[in-house]
């Protein structure tokens, strides 16, 4: 057996969503029974092998605030994926319990689960919201003091810290993975999304929050699926952080223009003005990510790359609905 | 009114404990009206002046993870103090409900009442368990990454970044303190409290948990509360992160053999061995304290020094007790 094939299921936690599904196949890939939970409020069966019910998968639709309801899937399981949350940052500055509930108390349900049952290993997927925003670009993993800007932030941070202590204090083994801005098929959400949105309703003019020249890194699903899986493989530490994007980055501005072009660059973009587009947002976000680089994984292209690929399936999804 | 003299009164949660208590007494004596929020499960009215009915000052028995038994002592405050916590970092390894709720729920309970209530300051009191084992001695704020290894860290970490996260997204000024270990009058657990609690019981023996190697910095809890509010004062971020400890170190060896010592030197320290006292525990502390320093605060001595005061006061408080 090779030893990226883990002896019991791997449970997936958010596994409808556009990065659990696209772990879920490559699991799947590598031979593993894959038990997924999700309560499909962002995510969708249709996202998964056979809606679900494909050979070694199964999907418990069940929300993670509700520990009872999915507690069965973590017997016998050798590790678990928690990628499970609320994933639109602007969401919490709103309504501050969301994102304690389907962020910290939800992790914290998943940890005690994951306890309850023996389950070796977890692997977290956290965010660069976590650095607030930084003075120093590329953000190592060692950057501190770390004081997130977002309740999404400020709970992806809480969940780490609980994450860390569950490792240490249970002998758990850890992985946590800070994000840069992921894309590929299947979002419900993020700046590509709202552009096309906005497009869809009023293709004359495209409204773009902030001064355009927020600037981020953005990473296709496939390569930060790549790399979660290599650090699983690699990295042995009880605990192991990684940051997880590309060396470069992309404006909104960029991304406005791309966006335009695409949907037949007749739209006129009007800027709102301000460093950033909501409360929250950070304007600039670079991760350093020489951490996993070491490990042997690469980007496969730029932020820039992953921008032009993710508006082009976006573009043939809307041509050919599903 | 000179600036150290809020507009408003000031909400100190925790405020029947040992640190509470004493920062309670050097707000009043500030001219300030303190309103304590405390469920006296680790606290007593008996640490507060006139029981809590001293001019300026009032008691609400409330717990925190009840926010409406508590949410009118925050009308009109302009600050909250948020010390209230199980102060016991072991307790959270046998339950780990008990750190999620009474530190991060409780948290986040805080901060929504002080959202919904506008009080425009939150002052936090984290730890130093934060740090987990750092590689870096003495560990400065900017230390990273941060992986607590107790659920109780894992939960004081959590609570700083919704603490930040409030901070940034509505405009709440906030301070985090990281504390070394806080001793002096009124403390109802650590080391001390438990060396003189084994030799009541047994006066021929005491065990010490670990090797008696392990070394932490040890502070006053006058100096602490003097440090909180020079740094209120001083600091003007909108987010503030300060270590408060001393610059050296006290083994917990030293520390057996002074409390035996003081307790007429008959004992005989047993050593249980190993690395570290319980699951969770981290052998060596000491934290970085120049940003602190640099706005004019220093501790009154050094780490032993603090330990000696506080022994002499322990044997004094058992000859004559309250």
């Amino acid at each position: 057996m090779p030893p990226s094939r883990p002896a019991g299921p791997s449970v997936v936690t958010g596994g409808a969503g556009a990065i659990g599904s696209t772990l879920v196949r490559a699991l799947l890939e590598r031979g593993a029974t894959v038990r997924v939970i999700d309560n499909l409020s962002g995510g969708s069966r249709t996202h998964l092998p056979g809606q679900g019910t494909a050979p070694g998968l199964t999907l418990t639709e069940a929300d993670l605030r509700s520990p009872d309801s999915y507690a069965d899937d973590f017997r016998g399981a050798s590790e678990v994926w928690h990628l499970g949350a609320i994933a639109d940052v602007r969401l919490g500055t709103q309504d501050p319990r969301i994102d304690l509930e389907n962020g910290t108390i939800a992790t914290a349900n998943v940890l005690e689960a994951a306890r309850r049952h023996d389950v070796p290993r977890v692997l977290y997927t956290s965010s660069s919201t976590v650095y607030g925003r930084p003075t120093v670009f590329p953000t190592p993993e060692e950057y501190g003091p770390l004081l997130p800007e977002s309740l999404y932030g400020g709970h992806k941070l809480a969940a780490e810290g609980l994450v860390s202590a569950y490792a240490h204090s249970y002998g758990i083994s850890a992985h946590i993975f800070r994000f840069a801005n992921i894309i590929g098929p299947g979002m419900t959400h993020g700046v590509l999304v709202d552009f096309f949105e906005k497009l869809r309703r009023d293709p004359a003019r495209l409204e773009v929050l902030g001064d355009g020249k927020q600037a981020k890194s953005y990473l296709r699903t496939e390569d930060c699926v790549a790399g979660m899986l290599l650090a699983r493989e690699r990295a042995i530490e009880p605990v192991n952080v990684f940051n997880l994007g590309t060396r470069d980055r992309t404006s909104v501005r960029e991304i406005a223009e791309k966006v335009v072009r695409a949907h037949g660059g007749r739209a006129r973009i009007e800027y709102t003005g301000g460093e950033t587009g909501w409360t929250g947002d950070v304007p600039q976000q670079l991760l350093a990510i020489d951490r996993i680089v070491r490990l042997g994984w690469s980007p496969s292209g730029t932020s820039a790359d992953a921008v032009d690929r993710t508006i082009t399936e976006m573009v043939a999804a809307r041509r050919a609905p599903p």
